[in-house]
């Protein structure tokens, strides 16, 4: 599904028709203005994060919320509440679960396809407060600021909340932009199977609480003039520089590979050690493992096993199979590719050592990318000299909406790069200033709009 | 419960003294006739192969029969069926399923503890069709024959098929035996816990296959006179020396450890690669297996690792722990006990080098040993020149009946060492000979019993 390399897509054909394009250096006057309540903002992060399961990633300040479990429709239930309250003009649920709401403040072009922030609140099993909520949150935020400060705008505004964008909980991440984004379908979305070997798949868990809606699926069905998204920067450039917000240029790339080794089933205690006698599968994708460890380290790259299952279980068997899932990830597209077949040469040559049978298939694959330069600098401009340019290191829903769309980030200072932990932080003031620049580029956004639509 | 190294306890008070021991270089006259039928042995062999999960395993010619489940209960009541209809004159089911028959063939001095023969229908979950069957229907065809050819014993004699054997679905294995011999409690067996995880019990298991009865539990209340044994050696011993039969003089010692790692929840993607930042248990865990495996073949043992699980669940996180399942073997004591310290002091540094955290625990021991010589020699004289002598790599019922009476084994030759795995075989004719000389054994070991008892 993800497993071709993603191109930028070209069926921007329901948009009217762009005619030039000017960017200036300051802020647009509406966005100069703009101001959000910090305090309000983490208040709404600290109420939301009750949605969570009850377990010792919640008890550490974390977040437990996996894609269609009770906890991510409590908080889709709070959040269907929220853009309720603020005069949402539609709300609708699409196939995959993902909510859309948009309001127009007395947009002088309600025709024209709205501006976007969007991001996830669903997180992954031992996850932190910030990864994903804060993208939605902060969009809630900008919202209601817009209204309190009676904010004109050009075009409409959405905010979307995107439904599995972890995969924790089922594979692939990006569940439902990526259907949105022309790169899978529903019903391939609604097959994702769970990661737990459980036999569930999304498209059952989120029918079990009440997310199938018949809301638009695709670009095609709801344009979008552009997505912008707030997220925690999951590494340390800003925390290092000491700035506190930063505009994202694009984004590494990441290959997902599952690998299963077969082996012999044998007796545990007696099977003979000498090779060729034993086929311990467990042996051989230990020793793989050891490889994709020491790939990131001469590559420059990233690296990281992020499961394993083998069998037949038992406590006297040696382990006739045993499946591997890995990510390989680089800002090159050639250095990635280069490592996916680098680490399948090695592992090929472990599992001949071992008398193994070795079976590798690329479960996803999305190409580094850089996003749309008319967006990051309604970004770059929002941040002003609190901010500095950074790339992301992974997957986000605007990688995906930036294949159909003028798309950027906002990234918000992190802690030690700490993410997908219980330990994860961004500060109030921090949360408050990535909020301020979502409005603020959503703001400037509004203006380039303005400009070409007027040409 | 089995983490204290095992004795040889001294609980024989219930038996009558004991006054000489001769022993003979011949079979005892009984033995020197007795004859059993190996058409009918192997007609046994496949039918009771029915009684297996219908799965891969099946399909190849294997077997896979866990404890407790409906396969296991079929091939229970067509043992049940069988006793009764060879005339058993006690028939009793004890507190862990254990079956236990007893047939007195107009035995002189019927009060005298029976000889018995016993192994285990039970078979990991990708097993063959003989690793266990053979010694229980082994054990059917000794009582069908010597029924059929009138002998008459000095003994009572006793078909046992002991519980849970392998520790395949429930932890630890030898779940009855070695409640016989004093080394657990039914209590304790009972909540052997699922290696699955499901949080199943063995208790639990049998209690749904009606198959918790209030038979005897332990050697005092139900004393053997002694225990033999048929079971396929499982290395290439007599392959290798072109013998059919073995007689087992003792065998190699087994710890079973439990380790777990701990690191640190992490974005599989963003976590810088360097260390101390990431702490990635998996990754540890896997140095450790390449490291478990060295540890055999500089100590002339054997090793293996048994399972391995690992979370969180997920597609896009750093394992945050891992735990390890895995056994040593040696034939020496204290080799054994090295092995441990060493892979214990590996395991710790690799834990600090990844910024882990580890924990090790001993969840199971056996200490090597020699079966009983008055034993050994009825099944070396049964054997003739067709066998020879051999040690077992691993424990089976017969290493916890050794210590409360006199036990031996009967090796029947495997092919290539392939054990725990549906390619296991025995050819139709060694298994004919292994059943006479298990007849044989207990046929010489009556008559050393009678002589003792005259005194």
């Amino acid at each position: 599904m993800l497993s071709r390399p993603i191109r930028r897509l070209n069926i921007r054909q329901n948009i009217p028709s762009i005619k030039t394009r000017t960017y200036s250096s300051l802020n647009s006057p509406a966005a100069q203005n703009f101001t959000v309540n910090g305090d309000r903002l983490w208040n709404d992060i600290y109420h939301a994060a009750q949605y969570s399961a009850p377990n010792p990633t919640t008890t550490a300040g974390g977040l437990s919320r996996l894609s269609g479990t009770l906890y991510d429709k409590q908080a889709r239930d709070w959040f269907a509440s929220q853009v309720h309250s603020l005069g949402a003009k539609t709300y609708t649920i699409n196939s995959t679960g993902s909510q859309f709401a948009t309001f127009d403040f007395s947009a002088a072009m309600p025709d024209v396809p709205p501006i976007a922030m969007g991001s996830h609140l669903d997180s992954v099993a031992t996850g932190g407060r910030f990864d994903g909520p804060l993208g939605v949150l902060g969009a809630l935020e900008v919202v209601r600021s817009l209204k309190e400060q009676d904010v004109r705008t050009f075009a409409p505004i959405a905010v979307i909340n995107w439904t599995n964008e972890e995969g924790a909980r089922f594979f692939p991440p990006l569940g439902s932009s990526v259907v949105y984004a022309g790169q899978s379908s529903v019903s391939v979305a609604h097959e994702s199977k769970a990661n737990d070997g459980s036999g569930g798949t999304l498209g059952e868990a989120l029918k079990g609480i009440g997310y199938v809606g018949d809301g638009p699926n695709t670009f095609q069905e709801f344009p979008l003039s552009a997505h912008f998204e707030i997220h925690v920067e999951q590494a340390t450039t800003l925390e290092e520089a000491g700035k506190s917000v930063g505009w994202v240029t694009g984004w590494q790339g990441i290959s997902v590979f599952e690998m299963v080794f077969k082996g012999e089933d044998g007796h545990a205690n007696t099977y003979p050690m000498d090779s060729p006698h034993r086929r311990d599968s467990l042996l051989g994708a230990s020793k793989v493992i050891v490889e994709i460890e020491r790939l990131a380290l001469t590559n420059n790259g990233y690296t990281t096993v992020t499961g394993i299952q083998s069998g037949p279980v038992g406590s006297c068997n040696i382990q006739s199979w045993t499946k591997i899932v890995f990510c390989l990830m680089h800002h090159e597209s050639q250095k990635l590719f280069a490592m996916g077949e680098e680490i399948k040469a090695r592992a090929q040559a472990q599992a001949k050592l071992g008398g193994l049978e070795m079976e590798v298939d690329r479960v996803m694959h999305l190409e580094p990318g850089e996003f749309w330069p008319e967006a990051v600098d309604c970004v770059k401009r929002a941040c002003g000299n609190r901010g500095m340019g950074a790339k992301t290191l992974t997957a986000h829903d605007s990688t995906m909406t930036t294949l159909v769309c003028p798309t950027a980030m906002v990234f918000a200072r992190g802690r030690e790069g700490i993410s997908h932990c219980a330990q994860e932080w961004t500060s109030k003031e921090d949360c408050a200033e990535s909020a301020a620049v979502l409005g603020k580029a959503v703001l400037n956004y509004d203006e380039v709009l303005r400009k070409k639509y007027e040409g």
